[in-house]
């Protein structure tokens, strides 16, 4: 049996006896000897490398991808009985660990700080004695109430972290009730939430239901001082409510890792809005442990046990 | 009895039976119906005020500091039967947050995004698909090793979130040993452990003894991808040394919380070093549970019990 690596990153699963790797290009099309293969990892895929799996894979059982997001995969057209296993979880680490950069940077208003040092400025503003909790701003976590907005595997990762920080989090996800020890309120309860959130973070996966999911309304709940972070998918943020919010004053600061489209275009107004901080999808894109997970889904996929993450199609 | 209080912050402590509070301008002489207190507390005190409290207070027993260094108090003449006590601990948190700011900001390459935003350029050296460990970079807090060098209550309470994100985190402290859980090297070791370091973290205290502690020699025992930080004290660092490493490329990046002197004079070519991110001593500078901390004192002083962090003098 056959799995087909991708080349676009270094991957060695241990796989059970009887299977052979062979890593191929991941934006070409599938050479014509690999076409028996059973089981097809993605990383980074082109188009045309997609299209070529579907159409020439016949013996395929499984698809593991390494992202998170499979949106574009289970829309390529595979057939019904093969499994589509999503990368959740592979990039925990790497999304939390970059939103909470992105925050602590805003919190400790670090954009503002580089902007004093390049006019040599030592600013009594922001160093020096200064109140724990000024009324108009965020300047700690300590205390900070913190709504995760998509309370996956990403977002349970990174609240035990903001709480150990001093923050008291939440999640938001499709039902309420407590996960991984954290309040969860039901989505359709967030509008009523926000006024009393300091800092929303949206982890959201892009789909019908949450397209522009954090718009004019949910900007407008949140109180002026608030920070908001986006680092689930660009189209559940309605990028033009943003920048209106940001550029009115009445949202504290924004740091966005996903854009809709991406690349964002460079007459993109987004750009230049204030105290907004955009960073090119750079939070995840480096799945930690592959290979186990590659090795885990092809045992289970021999064993007929359960398939880690896959989707339900 | 009578404390007075700086009117620099607004304080309430909950004082024994017996104490009047009475609120002064921290900025001025200490106007003389308040020469018999027994008690002061000092956040952010002018030298007259520091003056006429050494010169006027004949009853003063205790000095409470909310400041975690107090060398300027140690040195302004008290007598020696006045119980001095730092603030240490009451900076912990807020330290270990900016701390963990600066880091990540520049482990997640936040100050260059920003400037890529500026350029409206959608980055894609600092997005999309990336190795998790490049050879000559950190780009990630998982599998880093930290060396937090002055491992007191700011470090011990960095290290577990360091520790929680994926980082190896070890301390540097007068003597080896293990503190909160954690491995701790003398600092006679400090040299031979810095090949093996990726991250720097220096949290010392300003003393005869640590007068450029991080300087030329330690710079060239760090790797040239490493990162360092300061969140200690300015003078433990030599500033020339740092500016010269950065220009040189044979250290990775570095954030400063502390120079010196501070404020950092306008010419000083240290505003300008590359990858270099200055903040203007913005770590500290709010302390949490001021008021626990003089009751706990006040009482500890009437009850012939131990002050909380009394200088040895």
């Amino acid at each position: 049996m056959k799995i087909l690596l991708p080349d676009t990153m270094p991957l060695n699963p241990a796989l059970p006896e009887g299977w052979v790797a062979v890593t191929v290009d991941a934006r070409a099309e599938i050479p014509a000897e690999h076409h028996d293969a059973e089981a097809l990892v993605l990383w980074g895929p082109s188009r045309t490398h997609l299209t070529s799996a579907v159409e020439n894979l016949e013996s395929l059982r499984l698809v593991q991808s390494l992202s998170a997001g499979i949106d574009g995969i289970l829309a390529a057209g595979f057939r019904q009985d093969v499994v589509i296993a999503a990368g959740a979880g592979l990039h925990s680490l790497t999304v939390s660990e970059h939103a909470l950069a992105l925050l602590l940077s805003l919190v400790r208003r670090l954009p503002e700080a580089r902007e004093a040092q390049a006019r040599h400025e030592w600013s009594t503003e922001l160093g020096g004695l200064q109140p724990l909790h000024p009324a108009d701003r965020v300047t700690t976590l300590i205390g900070a109430k913190v709504l995760i907005w998509g309370f996956g595997e990403i977002g349970q990762t990174l609240a035990p972290t903001l709480k150990a920080l001093g923050a008291e989090v939440r999640g938001a996800a499709r039902s309420a009730g407590t996960r991984g020890g954290f309040e969860v309120i039901a989505e359709g309860d967030v509008l009523a939430a926000l006024p009393e959130v300091d800092v929303l973070i949206d982890i959201l996966p892009a789909s019908e239901q949450t397209a522009g999911a954090v718009g004019a309304e949910a900007f407008a709940a949140l109180p002026d001082h608030a920070i908001f972070l986006n680092v689930g998918r660009g189209a559940t943020v309605d990028q033009v409510a943003l920048r209106e919010v940001l550029e009115a004053g009445s949202l504290g600061s924004a740091a966005i890792d996903v854009t809709d489209p991406e690349p964002l275009p460079a007459d993109s107004p987004l750009w230049d809005a204030p105290r907004l901080l955009i960073t090119p999808h750079g939070a995840g894109g480096r799945p930690v442990g592959p290979d186990e997970r590659i090795a885990a889904n092809v045992r289970a996929l021999m064993e007929g046990t359960e398939v880690l993450h896959a989707a339900a199609r």
